[in-house]
């Protein structure tokens, strides 16, 4: 359990036992003031760094009931002040290109500096496998072990926009209960990319070299989103091949149109499992902040994440609203019909629908 | 002047004059009156191909007066059922490509036959310009001429949507007045390809010999919709070059999996400006249409594009309504700025602005 503060303790002051008289009302407050206190206790936690009472509040925003989520909101409202000022780093690169142990190198290196490291995932398959890509934390076992380091499995859920807002409103308690860095995996398939590209300030793209985009099953448009692209494994044999691959890519890279963001995307080699080149990369982000922030892309950058967040959510909400009306489905069907039989068009059909929703809302 | 017929003169028999004695009425019903008589009379001359009326009913799609929309949608309803009769095509490249040469050429070919031709464009640019692709018409100095061929410029609209809905509606118009073959043109920019691909059932693509597709400005996404690609200017000097294009777009072509059509996707040669080789793509053409009329998946493309429609009404017109809303406007550019100053989350401002929506209407 967290433990109770000071701060938290002292707002429940003001109620006294002898002004209550019916029994009902006094379960109901000795209930009500129970949660409460719970809450608070568990935000006073949060914010002073306790890890039990952050993974607690996270499974209230993963949570399916109500009651939960409704204090989630409560949580993520009393954190907002305190999030924000960690550096949000997207990974990504397909299987095989050794994404745990280059994540295991990296988060070891900065909690070796001193920095607290959240890692958590976005993982499209987990919502039908309901598995996780971070599941197996075996796979980062030093960094399981260390006590400034957090490790999250994805969140499942119904959709991908559904798994990316649980996911954003974790950074928020992550950055609240104090972790200068936030890491998000991905795997290389699918909408996963750019969804955690829409939440992050730096994605990194790790890559293998000698392989062919087509076999490493990368899309052209996530070399494009990248800020830097790490080739791994650069070791042994390897290494003759890496740096061709180095070359190579700095050439692609500059094909493309400059970034608003004025920072030109670097290219460069490590060796996860040879704990090689991953202090560069960290090297490259500090960098990287230090442009962005002064040319204000930075913020502003964030700025345009959230207002991209608020829109998708909304829409998706719309659709969701108007397409799972029960009258809607029945009469959706009927226009489908009759457009096929030519006796309406779809616009017409679409005016209809529309005009239903209106008188039974 | 479009001619009356008997049809709809006879729908007026019921109504006698003795009967109404209020004066204001009298105007009213004559004015009602003569309105009908002019909507029973253009239909009836649309479906009798003439061309003059079929002009007009679709100034009234294009027009933004609401009385206009009322009565092309009347037009549209009565012109359904004899609708879907023609073979609808897409046909796009980039400018230079030679799209109105070859479009002359083409639809000349076709009138010879003795098919009726009707030309649209769909022209994003001119969503902004007001301007057209086919708005001058110069380019098609014979096909003009051809009284079994109509032009119609591409309509104006604010977004490529509205656009798309007033070429559809169009289509259905231009079928009721016996025209076999419509054609669409688009410019290869944007999104237009998109669209004309989601209301035709055959799409053609225009390209060069010897230019690359970056400097053809052509996407990739485009040649996956192709159904067949036609090397245009395969004539002369040109005509090696011309032929290893052909070759290698063949080659290319068999890389991407199987369509859903059954139809391997052919490349062919020809010059607009020579007559050379147009004959040869309507075969292919008339190829497909057998083909997939066989497995039947002409008519379930055109079922899933009437679905696409629908949806994409709906949800374009669910998110007009929303942002549109002038509380709205207001309330989310306050959240916009809570957001920035960390005060809400852009889901809880979603979940805000969402709820306000349902108290206002």
């Amino acid at each position: 359990m967290a433990k109770k503060t000071k701060s938290a303790l002292e707002e429940k002051k003001g109620i006294s036992i002898s002004e209550i008289t019916n029994s009902a009302s006094i379960k109901s407050i000795k209930a009500k003031r129970k949660a409460e206190v719970d809450i608070d206790t568990l935000i006073a936690s949060i914010l002073n760094k306790d890890i039990t009472a952050l993974s607690r509040a996270i499974t209230l925003i993963e949570s399916k009931n109500p009651k939960h989520l409704e204090k989630a909101n409560t949580i993520i409202k009393a954190c907002l002040p305190y999030a924000n000022n960690a550096i949000r780093i997207g990974i990504t690169g397909v299987p095989g290109v050794g994404k745990s142990t280059f994540i295991e190198a990296f988060g070891k290196h900065l909690t070796t500096l001193g920095k607290r490291v959240a890692v958590l995932a976005i993982d499209p398959s987990s919502t039908i496998t309901k598995g996780s890509i971070l599941g197996d934390k075996t796979r980062m076992e030093d960094l399981v072990k260390d006590d400034n380091a957090f490790i999250r499995p994805s969140a499942s859920g119904d959709s991908l926009g559904g798994v990316a807002r649980k996911t954003r409103e974790t950074i928020i308690l992550c950055e609240a209960a104090g972790f200068d860095v936030i890491i998000i995996e991905t795997v290389g398939v699918g909408q996963s990319e750019t969804t955690v590209h829409s939440m992050v300030d730096f994605f990194l793209l790790l890559k293998l070299a000698g392989a062919g985009d087509e076999l490493q099953g990368i899309k052209r448009g996530i070399i494009e989103m990248a800020d830097a692209i790490a080739i791994n494994k650069a070791d042994g044999d390897n290494l003759k091949k890496a740096k061709l691959a180095k070359a190579e890519f700095s050439r692609a890279l500059h094909l493309y149109p400059k970034k608003s963001s004025n920072w030109q995307p670097k290219v460069t080699l490590c060796s996860a499992i040879q704990n090689e080149g991953i202090d560069a990369i960290w090297d490259i982000i500090l960098e990287y902040v230090e442009v962005t922030s002064k040319n204000n892309y930075f913020n502003t950058k964030r700025n345009e994440q959230n207002k991209f967040w608020l829109i998708q959510t909304i829409e998706e909400q719309l659709k969701s609203d108007f397409f799972n009306t029960p009258k809607i489905k029945k009469e959706l069907k009927k226009q489908l019909r009759l457009i096929e039989t030519n006796q309406t068009t779809p616009f017409a059909a679409a005016d209809y629908l529309l005009k239903l929703k209106h008188t039974i809302t």
